[in-house]
């Protein structure tokens, strides 16, 4: 690969110029990596609903002409100045967030919320020098959360590159850069349940699914579904999901129906839609003196998060977590390695497939709400 | 001992006939214990917070005639049918709360809210057979909290009693079977700093204090106190606290001014003055990433605990504790053998000492806001 080292790489990128219209694959520039950055080769990205949130832009400040995509998996093309982790041919995962291992975030054993390469949804640019290393007859192409995987190449800065096994199959832990991980490290990392435990899960899509493959993988007994999509429930029971609360069939709070189903609460709840209501129930719904809620989803900004203070102080546990508490660089490599050693399921997550070409599709796919992750392959 | 043993023992108790009216010293009955129950001989007592908030009665039912005081050390005079772990000559500390071994708080490792002998400051009656066992002149006299301590004798349940070191002084020891084991234990069992983190305590009565001295004992660097009294910043500074916020003197939330002095936030926190804006507060005031919050102090019914839920999905943790997270009769001997060990400073906490007769002098200076504990000797 090191024939276009340190050279512009000429490719194609799935453009979108403008907010919520189809994306354009075109033939974009992209430029070497410079000081702490790495230029990737992606073969596969999958499309999070995170992707579509900004692509449509209705809560944002609109950003474009921009690159999405944050899922992928890739093999390093070149790497630039100080890059010493990384070499040509590695296999990587880039991460929408990042963890430069000097700031007191990386530093701790609690968190993963780099100082440095946090998660920044309105950045469009490199952090290095503030440019874009992506353009079009000249004109810069905005970065999206520092990945822009709908790209043949991208350039990530090397904090947010997990190095993988290069046996694992990169069509399928792709999608590990981001849903999957956060609903997984949410229970495994977080909530933490014990053998034999009841887990609550609010939130049926593909990062409630991956909560509920992590309280399978721990041995909880019972695992509550919670959607007001019964068309959901079916297809939950491949990740273990052994019951199904839909709260429009009962007239009372869904965390007193999950009491009674449950002799006072579950021991732990995991919460994956971002509903303020869903957040206060999750809470709720624990058992006193034990349970521990933990919230994923994202709310909205004007949202409150309201409950008695009795609540807490019967010993009940309110945590959140961002990216499932992983660390990138650090823990990604081992969430990879439970798949190698089949320990994770991730075949079922991945419910269509289509070629870079037809991008367009997975849009629609997940607009109508069908199935968890499309990967895309980039070669055809 | 066993001279009284199954015979009605008559003493001295301070009775309380009506709400806020002085206690009276009385000679009243105390039956034997029945089942499961423990006759205790109280050789010192100390007054909390709680006593005075159900005697003065002004939030709950009344309930009167009433023998206060839940904090003491005792010396066991006879035991009930069932009571194989006790024995006449052990000394023991009555505790509020209780710890039966057989539901599944006491099973669980996570939590001390007994199913059976959880706190309930409704009853004035034994739990075995609904009746009480002080008396005076037939009549019956009610319980507190089943312990009853104002009293030269009083009737314990077995689950209630925590047997301890002989060798520890009880009129020290007393104390810690409520308030200081309940903010200590929220420091060393819940918050659980780590040596050199910065800790941030709301409320520095006797509880804040004690929750100061579990940080102080597990070697936090900085400890902040806030209250809105100054006047308890000079006391405090023997409890190991380094740094003091009134947030009277600053026209922003604490939260704010918290977080500037500490560069974006505390690593723990703990609320123990059950004011909900406090709650909010310590909340608030945690780092993101790693902080973890723990309530202690009882709100007001109507209270609602409120925040964006952002502040948790940045990882911050909410805790409630009760009792500090010690079960009563497990842990509570292992805190007297810290006492022992000289881990743990009782004597700071000990402000006044009175005669049981002079039981009310206790009360005024609690009621002005003097001091910490006050001792109140049966003896004399």
């Amino acid at each position: 690969m090191s024939g276009t080292q340190g050279q512009v790489i000429k490719c194609k990128a799935a453009v979108s110029w403008e907010a919520g219209k189809p994306l354009v694959i075109e033939e974009v520039e992209v430029a070497p990596p410079q000081k702490m950055e790495v230029r990737l080769k992606i073969l596969f990205t999958s499309l999070c609903h995170t992707d579509v949130y900004f692509w449509e832009a209705k809560g944002q400040t609109p950003l474009f002409p921009r690159i999405f995509g944050h899922e992928a998996g890739a093999i390093v093309e070149s790497v630039g100045e100080g890059v010493t982790e990384l070499q040509p041919g590695d296999h990587v995962l880039p991460v929408f967030t990042g963890e430069c291992k000097e700031c007191r975030h990386c530093k701790s054993s609690e968190s993963n919320m780099c100082d440095l390469l946090r998660i920044n949804t309105d950045r469009g640019v490199m952090i290095g020098d503030g440019k874009t290393r992506f353009s079009k007859d000249g004109k810069p192409i905005y970065h999206f959360l520092g990945t822009s995987t709908f790209s043949e190449y991208t350039v990530v800065h090397v904090g947010c590159v997990a190095k993988i096994n290069p046996a694992a199959p990169l069509d399928k832990v792709c999608v590990l850069s981001c849903g999957i991980s956060t609903g997984l490290g949410a229970t495994l990392n977080v909530a933490k349940p014990t053998k034999g435990s009841t887990v609550a899960v609010f939130g049926l899509g593909a990062v409630g699914l991956a909560a509920a493959e992590g309280a399978r993988i721990s041995g909880a007994s019972r695992i509550i579904g919670i959607d007001l999509n019964p068309n959901r429930f079916e297809q939950a029971k491949k990740f273990g999901v052994t019951e199904f609360v839909n709260p429009k069939d009962h007239d009372k709070p869904v965390q007193e129906v999950l009491a009674e189903m449950t002799d006072g609460g579950v021991d732990r709840s995991v919460e994956c839609t971002g509903n303020v209501n869903a957040m206060i129930s999750a809470f709720e719904c624990v058992h006193d003196g034990w349970g521990v809620a933990v919230l994923v989803g994202v709310p909205n900004k004007d949202d409150a998060f309201k409950t008695h203070p009795v609540n807490v102080l019967n010993e009940r546990t309110l945590k959140g977590t961002f990216f499932g508490n992983y660390k990138p660089r650090s823990d990604i490599p081992g969430v990879v390695e439970k798949y190698m050693n089949k320990e994770l399921e991730l075949e079922k997550f991945v419910t269509h497939r289509v070629g870079f070409s037809e991008i367009n599709k997975a849009f629609e796919y997940m607009m109508k709400g069908e199935g968890l992750r499309c990967i895309i392959s980039m070669d055809n």
